[in-house]
């Protein structure tokens, strides 16, 4: 199959181009390396070393095997979009070139401003291009559990039927999300799902959970292959940032009282489960919704679960609860279903703590490149619109010595 | 009362300029006048004169009374917008400056682009030049029956208590537009519910049905005073354009079958209800929806009272069904709520065929303007893509004669 990656330099495009070629897939892929820009401007990096474009291409070819298509462009402009899918002929097409973070998205009205405009503009472009030159392709949007956030009722995947004052219809369940960011994979999965109504396009919509792990190929040593980990406040998830805090003596740093619970899974489930969607393909006109997590984890469940890796690694691992930057529940309901991915064939991981321990080796190789940008481990945009870095939290004592 | 109006050049806010103006309200205003050259893009104008903005200025001043405070400029652009709001100091917001057509937006993929991102980040400036300046000032975002579509249960007011698996919680009743405009206003209509969440600002969103009228204010003849009326296919709204088609002897044209159901109000009527949502803001925090329409309406059954007071006026009117360019259905359930503004006082005019006599009476007049641009009566403008003018229905015995 021939598959086009938009963002293919990001955390999961670089390491889906891996792991669709290993299998033999054609791959092929754009990128104007935004996201090493936006970690940049929030005075970061990532902990793993990334290598330029040119090298990652080079390694590809001497280790993947065969030739990973680039071009170098910006999914804003709809020719240089266009241009690519006539070049390339993708049988599927799979967007991960929109800007991921929550944080980012709330810095002030020129970043929601700009993520927002980014991630719909991209999904035009690619929604369009795909209709006037590759109708039958497939595509793979990603969304993210995040766009339905927490409400009091299990959450289904994508739609659900309702009775309501004596009449029946099924309906797009209704979303609920809880940053501009957020709010964007929102716009952009209502956007996709009226496309595929009006042009018969095919599309599946990934509601994600939060993704966590440096690799998903143990053997693999070639550095100049490793995809990105972030750990700044914007771009750096929660378990990420976990073990990068873990591995610079750094506490973990749970926001609020931390009982936040959400849906997450390794790098690993997440190709495994990109990889499923993409070769098990929807039918002509049909948008489907899969929710694709493993587990879903309260967040101090997961510090403690990296804090107990640390400490059979030799590290001294505590956990420090900060003030919550965000406007979120810290307690609430969270039931969603995950069953049209295990329909498919995904088997979940399960052993999390076999994740956090390569993650933690992996990432001990490069404290030095962590400590050095310390400073951005602490938050300081919040939700309120207000900068300024969140202090720490005197817990009750139920909480303490966690 | 100081209200600030965004697209005071409009249709509706000019209306509402005059409207409020005349109630004693101070108002301001924006425009950068593109309604002005979209209508032109679509080689229409509109068919009653409209004065450049200097002389309606003047108008203003000299019949309504009370300076109208006027800057033009781009909401798209941050520093205006607050700056406007810092200046004017307004107590009240009502953002009339989205790109209102369906059509337009199915254009091709710069307008579907163009048209969601003015709209979203018009109402994002709007809402953080609010925050930063006026945060007790109530906003009024203009949204529409539209972003509900057709389903095949009743239509709340925004919201609505569900019962799912066991579990009860009040949600936003889901939305299924059926055009990039349409979506442009769901997204706008989530990120203002949003923006009330985290900013405890307040907000009134008006699900405004199909507004048809030349006028609300029958005395009123100095023709600098006149707001727009669009005929052409994609900023003439149906029954204006059935109007405008009656009085110069073309027939009167629906699509498909034409038994299409919206929710439609008299101009009178939809200012008349934002004055009431005005005068009767939300609580702090609190973000409010409100279906705006005096009656549910078959397409036909509109076309036959325009026909019927056009057979009045001496107007040989006939109504001829065109093949549907856009993808909608043609039958389908439609019971939406509309009690919220019944609630504060809105008194429906309930006679249309009155309404439809003023309003041909005002374009008899002006039957050259019509007659001279006929040609944007048709549509071209599809769904799917195709641009190609629709043809004529043939349709069954059943509709025949009609």
């Amino acid at each position: 199959m021939r598959v086009f990656i938009a963002g293919v330099d990001g955390y999961l495009g670089w390491s889906l181009a891996k792991h669709l070629g290993a299998r033999g897939h054609e791959v092929g892929g754009a990128d104007i390396f935004y996201r090493r820009n936006w970690v940049e401007e929030m005075g970061s990096w990532s902990a793993t070393p990334i290598s330029p474009m040119g090298d990652r291409l080079k390694a590809f070819r001497e280790r993947v095997g065969g030739e990973l298509s680039f071009w170098e462009g910006d999914l804003r402009e709809y020719d240089f979009v266009e241009r690519v899918l006539r070049e390339f002929q993708p049988d599927a097409i799979v967007h991960l070139g929109e800007c991921p973070s929550a944080p980012y998205s709330m810095i002030d009205v020129h970043h929601a401003v700009f993520v927002q405009t980014n991630n719909i503009v991209s999904t035009f472009n690619l929604l369009f291009a795909m209709r006037d030159t590759r109708p039958k392709a497939h595509l793979v949007k990603l969304g993210t559990m995040g766009e339905y956030g927490t409400p009091n009722v299990d959450i289904p995947e994508g739609f659900f039927e309702i009775d309501y004052r004596g009449r029946r219809d099924r309906m797009v369940f209704p979303r609920n999300a809880g940053s501009w960011y957020h709010w964007s994979k929102v716009h952009g999965s209502h956007n996709v799902m009226f496309a595929c109504n009006i042009w018969n396009l095919r599309a599946t919509d990934v509601m994600q959970g939060v993704v966590f792990g440096t690799r998903f190929d143990e053997g693999e040593t070639d550095e100049r292959l490793m995809t990105r980990l972030d750990f700044d406040q914007a771009f750096g998830t929660s378990v990420n940032r976990f073990c990068c805090q873990a591995v610079i003596g750094h506490p973990l740093t749970p926001f609020g009282r931390g009982h936040q619970r959400r849906g997450f899974l390794p790098l690993r489930d997440s190709m495994q489960c990109l990889t499923l969607v993409l070769e098990n393909p929807p039918r002509e006109g049909e948008y489907r919704v899969m929710n694709q997590f493993e587990e879903v984890y309260d967040i101090t469940e997961l510090a403690r679960k990296v804090r107990r890796v640390g400490d059979e690694l030799g590290l001294d691992v505590t956990v420090r609860n900060l003030e919550n930057p965000r406007i979120e529940l810290e307690e609430h309901h969270y039931n969603p279903d995950h069953q049209n991915l295990r329909d498919l064939g995904y088997k979940p991981t399960h052993d999390v703590e076999a994740e956090m321990r390569i993650m933690l080796r992996d990432l001990l190789k490069y404290r030095d490149r962590i400590a050095a940008k310390r400073d951005v481990l602490i938050p300081d945009v919040r939700w309120s619109g207000r900068r300024a870095k969140v202090r720490s939290l005197e817990l009750g004592t139920a909480s303490k010595g966690e």
